[in-house]
């Protein structure tokens, strides 16, 4: 039982939208249904058919060819239909307009919305304000969360990973800015890894991050020892202009991920990374292509847990009706 | 028999171009079998097979998003294979190259084009020119008719009001301009309602509007006297700068549909708009929102419509191959 | 066997990226399998299950609608599932990033790329670093593949002529620049037409021409004697500007085909053009729209064609998993 709006009166998953307030037992569940997917992408037929004749809107408004493509892959895999609309945030500037776009769908029978949206907050907006049978599914919103990226990469690690408790997790690069980092965070300490660390320069780290339930280093050299999972975030190249940082040579001196820096962690560490990689900035070619690289494997699994999720989201409809 | 370009030798629907020549016999038998695909949408699988294995082209040579996406689900839902093809309207701007292109797809053997253009009498000339066993569907000519918004507005209406032939029925705003308008004064004339009343300013009225079978008033206060329904019409922010109207503010004083107005029409009136609407423009939002609005419904009508003309269109193919 | 990259190690069809190499055996097979697929396109149900639960990513570097659509009506009608992804080529500027996107895309368990790229040997390139799973198309790489035209082309000369040996063939317009013409060329000399005769003013000839198995004439009505096929090429309007051509008068005076010029050829013969084209410029419409005309059965024909190759290339997965 939990006012959570992503669960029902019983529990069960709904929407989609955060990490925040997602239990262990919950996040397992996703993981476990994910894992029934993982087989069938290697099969001759990759289809099942839980959901036949469901109509599922890609709404996104802010433009990414590879999320909107995991996510059509997955619900075409589940056999349900999908439309995908892109929408210029121009013409939603106004809360109203954007509630009249759902308000409209809505009237068209859709069972999920897979909202991608620029301003934070917009996929918890259209759950709170669409139809009771509807899903919404977060696939990224401002600066806030990418909830599906988290649990992505926390399938990735248990595939790799036996046992989260004895884990240390390092996520480096530009935490200020990133949805990814902050959705990661909220994951691997509900699953409840034994650290997570953050490695980033000042300047790319929220104020008072240490509430978040991380420790905090400044130095990649330092940061990497005893750890087993890298997460390396992507650089946005626009944050240069932003003078928070000197120039992508001297970020990638410091932060960059290289073979000699990687040797520092683990030696059976992980290196994950959301994709897509700037090669020479965040990280050298040798890691993001070399044996510890799981990048692609994640990439991989984004099918199966969207598939795990919108599954589980539209099975919880199939209860209330 | 009739030598109706949009009737077959048996008098069964072939394409659906225009309201302009159908009776309504015809008409009635769209809404008896939209009716069949209203609860169908309620349902856990909202697909039937009546269209698998056919190809339709929504070929949009106007941007509609809203349009394409019902037209779009439509098919899906009756299990036909879409294809949305949207073409700038300057590469077809000779008539020589719109054949170019419809011969070309023709050649793909698909079985139903579904058209939005610019240009009033496209569809027309498209149905005319095609091969004899291809379905043309007019998503909204110019200024000529978008039919299939009109039949969705009849439907709407039976589901409120029992009895046509008892009905008056306002359409207010932008008459001159309006395809919806054109094709809805010819369908509520078609099954007969009592009175069909165009309530505008006079700029925004055609010359001779009366012999379309209308009767006039420019007031919006005194016309909407004794109505039962009320259908607004979006008003086309550009027409604002043609000089044809004051202010958007001006406007709304005098047309623009608030409680007040409303409250003139009879108690039970049901209030309408083909969308996407400008609140505060040509409608208050409390109206748009209120418990008279069945706004929405249209919307989820137009589904259920748009798949009643699709299978009648093609049910003609069946018989005829 | 043979080493060839578009053939597995028993010569069956894997990838088809160009007709070099190719022998008439495999041509042939192409052909009777498209034959198969022809009268399909007839039926109610066009529609057979043969890629039911597959994958197919249309990997558009180069904008095309119309090659864009027949490969996904082929695509569909073979019951795979289609995503198409339109990629402007400035993002890919570094072949490092292209292969990002096709590893990305592999890991999330695609079976068929279906590429178009205005750089010469982009698909060879995605084939040579693809999984070993993956069968990549050929729809066009800048001047120097287009294969599946090139088959469409041979099999509707197989529909009209007989006996391919005894065939001469006028291939006419822009040879230097045309993917098309350096397929075509190929695919009838594997098949061992009599003759292959290029027509062209010089400056649209490449050097050295007659070593791919050519004769040559620089003027049409020389050229069009004896002829049984004659295949006109599009004329880039792009290259006048370059200063290759006089102007579209002067080119349509020497090198339009025009109702009399065609009588020069031998009586039954039939007339292809690729589409689309340019009427009045190297083609009138009296002969584009006549009786000899069989251009729109090309655009039928590419359909079948592209399915058989499709599932061709698909059935060898199915053998090697």
């Amino acid at each position: 039982m939990t006012n959570n709006l992503q669960l029902n009166s019983e529990g069960k998953l709904k929407h989609f939208l955060t990490i925040d307030g997602l239990d262990k037992g919950l996040l397992t569940e996703i993981l476990d249904t994910a894992e029934s997917f993982v087989g069938m992408s290697d099969q001759q037929i990759k289809k099942v058919p839980l959901l036949r004749g469901k109509t599922i809107v890609n709404l996104f408004f802010e433009n990414s060819t590879r999320t909107r493509t995991t996510f059509e892959l997955a619900a075409k895999r589940l056999s349900a239909d999908v439309i995908s609309i892109s929408i210029a945030t121009s013409s939603t500037a106004k809360g109203e307009s954007l509630l009249d776009t759902i308000r409209n769908l809505e009237a068209m029978f859709v069972d999920m919305f897979v909202v991608r949206h620029s301003i934070s907050g917009a996929a918890h907006f259209i759950a709170q304000h669409t139809a009771p049978h509807i899903s919404v599914i977060n696939a990224g919103d401002g600066q806030h969360a990418h909830p599906t990226q988290a649990m992505l990469d926390l399938f990735t690690i248990r595939q790799y990973k036996k046992d989260f408790s004895k884990l240390r997790v390092a996520i480096i690069g530009d935490i200020l800015h990133s949805r990814v980092a902050r959705s990661e965070i909220q994951a691997l300490n509900a699953v409840g890894v034994a650290e997570v660390r953050v490695i980033a320069p000042k300047t790319l780290l929220p104020a008072h991050v240490e509430t978040l339930g991380v420790t905090v280093c400044h130095n990649l050299t330092e940061g990497l020892k005893d750890i087993d999972v890298i997460i390396m975030l992507r650089l946005q190249k626009e944050r240069m202009a932003s003078a928070l940082l000197p120039s992508e040579n001297e970020y990638f001196k410091c932060f960059g991920l290289t073979e000699d820096k990687l040797a520092i962690a683990k030696p059976d560490a992980i290196v994950m990374h959301p994709g897509p990689i700037n090669r020479g900035v965040e990280i050298d070619s040798k890691v993001a292509d070399g044996p510890q690289s799981v990048i692609l494997r994640q990439v991989s699994n984004g099918i199966a847990i969207r598939m795990a999720i919108m599954a589980m989201a539209m099975q919880k409809q199939g209860a209330s009706e």
